[in-house]
């Protein structure tokens, strides 16, 4: 981990004396790419707050910044005390979500709402991008001297937030691609013959977390992903076509991992380029890094190859989401109500590892301008760029994150076999 | 239900008396597409074999019929009994499975490998390929004087296997696509604006059972699915544009889901005409059905539009398998077993209905010869091809395949806002 995380800043919190906190109401939103567990932090979040005296109303984004600036606002006083325990389990984002730039103007216009709807408390659930909007109204409220408690929740499937040790969204994701990998290579292995070499193509545009996550079900260096293909590296095609010939070679069969986002010498994306065809217009025809690697692999190697897309189903997955990341996600947004009734502001809750006696987190926080549009990459002590594989080190990050390990499948003994 | 899946055979088997029966060794393989379940018929055989005197060595197919041809045979006695258990919950064909249609020499080759090893009992998970093997096998055997029992044991997510109620295989795969459409709309749901429109592509290359399954979370008309294209159905690129426009006008987004392969009128696959492009060397570039439909949205309606592709995810997922149809795998594995132990040949197992007083199944028996290269395709009843969607009566058929119901996801209620 890198050193910048390891402080615990949970006990340096420097608010304002509580007494003169202003009561008011209380808004939270989500923002960016919906995760499994991203409807955790909200839970906790309004379980806090409806449970503190000092807040009054409780108040949703509707589709996050986007709804706050149409003045589409939801009373969660008025749902229904059932929803919230079931939430817990719901993937998506209940509020609903945007991706959404806030122009200077925007800024204006959400200060005055906020003094309209008397809003102090200010919470937002995403990403680096929600983050800097955070940041922005934060700024702006301070400027014009209205009391706001801006706090940003962290959350994104891509791991790429700084200062948090991990994003809660990240782990569930990562339990899913782990799991699926597993399972979708047992059905090469069943038949290494039929399609030998089968790419998985996973999200993440800058980020190769989630490509690197595949791996947790891999127990030794036969076992797929054979190959992890991030965003991180140059992607050279010599180089892949000899590493797939290679594990060809030894295993018989080929599993690869891709972000969706590989960049060659030339920084053009795989998939995008003239080569790969264009449509009937003339328009570059995008058909995908994974497309592109099986028409790769097929033209250059003769190999039949075929591709896995899970796409949206890696950020939603109910029945694969880590119970740790959704304790995590819970807890952040339990945490990001005490910090902003503790008077903090302009700041985003992170997670704080700790390994002993065994793996938990506590919180911290990070004041938002250095969070903001800074992109936290693998480092290169969990990735071996050269054998295009995760290193130990990785697995003792990113193994806890997603809860209990993934076993192999048992096999048939085929050994033992029948001679006359 | 088609009438001719009703009839119940299990009460009029008519084999051989059994104490004529001559006592041998079983052999069991694994054919075709691997699925979550194949290895719980696997397990329902072994065990039924291993506990009966009459069954000497109880032999494996390593990779299928190819394996029996090269005489790889695995002794499934010498596998630890732990080994059984834990199959029933490992996706994939666990003895290894082939595609590989016989050659006229090599049926006499096989009836050799059989007198050389005495197998007298021979059993085949598969779909329609394996069973027009094991029929060509029957006959042959029964041709040479050869006294030898085979027994199909039905196995295909596509479901497409004639005179079962159903095949085992389908229910997994039924509940995976179910689950997942449910889960990836969720995504859809928090964003509208940004994707629009999701194509979700499902195997199922000549009957469309699989993406039909992706309805049963459907619970009313603006649920997802809204638009279901099967291969049954020629494909008309202006009627689904206009199905498309439709559904985003009244829902504000849309999800297709699509089967893989789908032909226009000229019998043309859609993914593979010149229209998608050709690659550097002038190949035809074969996008795939959701690429393809992905083009299509956003030249012509201007939609941003973005598509999953599950793939061998949806075949293998050791999570979502049906509970029922496990069960089910297991029964028709072990029933193999008995009704060669009665001295049945030639026939598959049959999966058959009963609705009272809940659903369960009994077993029955086909003859080979009428299932070999049958297809079952979806009926009329079940599929409404004016409105791309099935029917009532679809549900009431696949409903009880996958186990428990999906429930919809709670929904926060967006009617409770903030007024001044």
């Amino acid at each position: 981990m890198c050193p910048g995380r390891q402080t615990d800043q949970g006990t340096s919190f420097g608010g304002k004396a509580l007494a003169s906190l202003r009561s008011g109401n209380l808004l939270i939103g989500q923002s960016g790419g919906a995760t499994a567990v991203i409807n955790a932090s909200l839970v906790g979040a309004v379980e806090a707050a409806l449970n503190d005296t000092r807040i009054k109303g409780v108040y949703g984004m509707h589709y996050g910044i986007a709804g706050l600036l149409n003045e589409d606002l939801l009373d969660l006083r008025q749902q229904p005390d059932t929803l919230w325990p079931q939430l817990l389990y719901t993937p998506s984002a209940a509020l609903g979500s945007c991706r959404y730039k806030l122009k200077e103007q925007d800024i204006e216009k959400a200060l005055t709402i906020f003094r309209r709807y008397d809003i102090r408390y200010l919470l937002y659930i995403g990403g680096n991008d929600s983050a800097d909007t955070a940041h922005r109204l934060a700024l702006a409220a301070r400027k014009s001297n209205y009391e706001l408690y801006a706090i940003s929740i962290p959350k994104t499937i891509d791991n790429d937030l700084p200062f948090t040790d991990h994003s809660p969204g990240y782990g569930s994701a990562a339990r899913f691609l782990a799991t699926a990998t597993q399972d979708s290579t047992m059905n090469t292995l069943s038949m290494p013959s039929h399609y030998p070499v089968k790419i998985i193509e996973t999200m993440g545009r800058n980020a190769g977390w989630l490509a690197a996550s595949s791996a947790l079900g891999k127990h030794d260096e036969s076992d797929a992903p054979h190959i992890i293909l991030i965003p991180e590296q140059t992607f050279r095609a010599e180089r892949f076509l000899a590493q797939v010939e290679e594990a060809y070679r030894r295993y018989g069969y080929v599993v690869v991992v891709a972000s969706e986002a590989l960049r060659d010498e030339q920084g053009q994306a795989l998939g995008a380029s003239g080569q790969v065809g264009v449509d009937a217009f003339q328009h570059p025809l995008l058909s995908g890094t994974a497309q592109a690697l099986v028409e790769l692999v097929k033209q250059e190697l003769h190999l039949r190859a075929r591709f896995d897309k899970p796409g949206d189903f890696q950020r939603m997955s109910s029945r694969y989401a880590s119970p740790v990341d959704r304790q995590e996600a819970y807890l952040v947004g339990q945490e990001a109500v005490k910090a902003a009734l503790r008077g903090e502001n302009d700041k985003m809750i992170t997670l704080v590892r700790h390994d002993e006696p065994t793996y938990h987190c506590s919180t911290g926080l990070v004041d938002l301008k250095n969070v903001a549009n800074v992109q936290h990459l693998i480092p290169e002590t969990y990735f071996d760029a050269h054998n295009a594989m995760v290193t130990p080190a990785f697995y003792t990050y990113a193994q806890p994150l997603i809860g209990e390990p993934l076993t192999r499948y048992p096999r048939v003994d085929t050994t033992k076999v029948i001679t006359l």
